[in-house]
């Protein structure tokens, strides 16, 4: 193996337990509240909204949980996805240090939200759901459910960003190849819906009037049920899959990480790729870096405050204690759209509060050279929210050549970028601005915070 | 391996030699012929054009050829590809035949092309050439040229259909991307492209205009050369790496295709999955059927003649003995681009004429029907052009319920459809029309065509 680059894994060497890292924590991360009383929630409150399994997993205390059979049957039209040494990388760096990336864009939507998207489809359809709702901004998310429901042969009805929605119309036509009904957001389908376009036949839509319309069509419903595609525990659990691979893979080649690097909006890329790395590290059988790397114009972990929050912009969600930049903040309209969130899920919260990983923040800028520099080494067009990652890799892989470390880096690839060249042309072109985050900004945007 | 979904191969067990088919056809295909003189033409009539390895590929009468290790590295950025067993698509037909299909999609460009690309970026690099031009349509060639010099390190010029270059700007993007130069064709920087915008400045061009331009770039040049992206010998050499990997992953799955389907527009992602097969048939080690689909409305070896024809509009190439709709011929605007070529590869013209391989060919309407079929059974949104090949697949399932017949087939699925998705718009719109070829359109056809 002395000149491999990319390190396989058979079929029959998929991890087949997702791994939960709450039972491993130092400490538990604080509980999620009700939104009216401020107690503690518990899983009643959240029946009306999701799987009873997918409840039990969101708190569960269980270090691993099988994945049933007829999830790992459609895991494997894409996994277990590869490992690659970025050796072409490394030599246009001119740097001694190792760069490996775990590439999740060999999934059929060409990003890792398919590992959730089908987890919580089979659990809903064995439950005997028959519908899912789910909200989606430029469409990754909703086209990842739109496959995992096509999977199972239950529907999926996905409130899409209207803006999105006339102006990006290929991940929409993705749903419906998969059989999804899509709805700009606000729609006249529901209540909520309809009184904003009362008042407004054009209105644009959020992600949290998304949410808002698609839970709604959940709770109205005994046989339909929401579902989510970051942040919740749950989620992340599912996506621990990836880094149970990339340690197996890195076994193969007789390596440890020494850094782990990924980009976080709701976490559930980065607590997929680190949560296992976490777990050695914990445990004292390695102990890399992990760094999580965020927009500079949208920085909940390294600007934001940890304290409880919406989850949505109108205030309906549970309140969890996270890094929040405040849940009526706006975040600038940069291309990577999976990064635009106003707070971050509440375990990686916890585990920066801990001091058990890191993060920086990058601007966007940055991260399209670092892609493009990328691509031209290794071929793969990234999308701009691994982008982050990228120009989080190349910036270690250039302090290593500073210093002569000789570190190995795990960089998290979490998708493709081949429904994103519009955002790269604006960079080719040299139309990008970024907007860095004041703490004028974090002042206004935490005037909307309830104190707790 | 009773319920493999996917037959991976390692990184070791990546075949290591090209396979020419020619030497061990039953007779050799008829030479080409100088477009003067008629006379048979050599290698020195294409120095000017191509690298001295690539043209001793082009006439060799070796069976294997060596992979150099420059190639077969970068190769390792997506090969081995996957294959796949299709048992939810057997389920969703209720089929009795096995239906495997072997994924071009996860290359960096997302088809088949980067197999003949990247082997025509190193020989000519190796020969000291510092520069590649190519013609593109909708831009899938142009891009898998492109991302091929990236790495190593030499200069990319294109030239873009204008039409396609105004109305698809993401392929041009990938091309800048990877570093290339990109020109709407006719372009104003050769001789040729100024004539024709100076009689019609908003020219829409036309892929035998493009070759024109991008074939005197490289003639003009010492240190230039041309590169072309189907149809010829070594091209379609280079793709039999496609087929060389299929053979092995099913025989570790102990499986024999009785029929092997592909697409087939020049010829090259045809040749590449089928001759290695066509081999074992003539050998008798197996007799599969060899299927070529083609599009109802460019049925070149169903409805064309197989006479001696130019590969270009305007009549500039060598001629040769191909089916063929005639040079002049302008396909229907159909959604696979890569199938619309009035021609055929010399090679597969001749295993037609032979009674090697059988073609069929099918409307535009039934091929997307198929491949929203096979999307969501099994999750992959395929390219226009091998939904063809779907299309095809999926009768003959359905025939073999029928029948009861436990057939095994091989299907080859070239490309993903990420930058398609606005013809799967269409087709769910139900704006899609098919114009079949006629006996009239091929009398029209025929008459410009020279009588050799």
């Amino acid at each position: 193996m002395s000149d491999y680059y990319k390190v396989s894994l058979d079929e029959a060497e998929m991890p087949t337990q997702w791994y939960n890292l709450i039972p491993d924590l130092p400490t538990p991360p604080p509980p999620p509240l009700h939104p009216g009383t401020h107690e503690p929630i518990g899983g009643p409150d959240l029946a009306p909204l999701f799987a009873m399994a997918l409840i039990e997993q969101e708190v569960s205390t269980e270090s691993y949980i099988d994945i049933p059979g007829g999830i790992l049957d459609v895991y494997r039209l894409w996994r277990p996805s590869p490992l690659y040494r970025a050796r072409r990388l490394e030599r246009a760096l001119g740097t001694p240090a190792k760069i490996f990336y775990k590439y999740e864009g060999v999934s059929p939507t060409g990003s890792h939200k398919p590992n959730t998207s089908v987890a919580q489809a089979y659990y809903n359809h064995q439950e005997g759901i028959t519908k899912l709702t789910t909200e989606t901004g430029a469409g990754q998310w909703g086209s990842s459910l739109a496959f995992a429901t096509a999977q199972y042969g239950i529907e999926c009805e996905v409130w899409q960003v209207a803006a999105s929605y006339r102006s990006k119309p290929y991940r929409k036509t993705m749903m419906e190849i998969w059989g999804a009904s899509v709805h700009p957001s606000p729609s006249d389908v529901t209540e909520f819906g309809r009184q904003l376009l009362a008042k407004d036949p054009g209105h644009p839509g959020s992600l949290g009037i998304a949410i808002s319309e698609a839970v709604s069509m959940a709770v109205d419903d005994p046989n339909t049920r929401y579902s989510l595609g970051s942040v919740l525990n749950h989620v992340l659990l599912h996506q621990t899959i990836i880094g149970e691979e990339a340690l197996l893979q890195l076994d193969k080649v007789g390596e440890t990480p020494d850094v782990v690097i990924a980009c976080t909006g709701g976490g559930s890329n980065f607590g997929g790729l680190s949560f296992p790395f976490v777990r050695e590290k914990l445990a004292g059988r390695m102990d890399p870096v992990i760094r999580g790397v965020e927009p500079a114009s949208c920085p909940s972990l390294t600007k934001g405050q940890y304290r409880y929050d919406f989850g949505d912009t109108a205030g309906m969600t549970p309140l969890v204690k996270m890094h929040t930049l405040g849940h009526q903040f706006i975040p600038d309209a940069i291309h990577a759209g999976g990064l635009r969130y106003h707070g971050m899920s509440p375990i990686v919260s916890h585990l920066y509060e801990e001091g058990i990983m890191e993060a920086e923040a990058i601007t966007q800028v940055e991260c399209f050279g670092a892609a493009v520099q990328f691509a031209r080494a290794e071929g793969i067009v990234a999308a701009p929210e691994p982008a982050h990652a990228v120009a989080a890799t190349v910036r270690e892989a250039l302090a290593c050549k500073e210093s002569g470390d000789e570190k190995t880096i795990l960089l998290g690839l979490s998708g493709h970028g081949h429904l994103d060249l519009a955002s790269y042309d604006d960079y080719l072109l040299g139309g990008l601005v970024d907007h860095e985050f004041s703490d004028a900004d974090l002042s206004a945007a935490m005037a909307h915070v309830p104190i707790i």
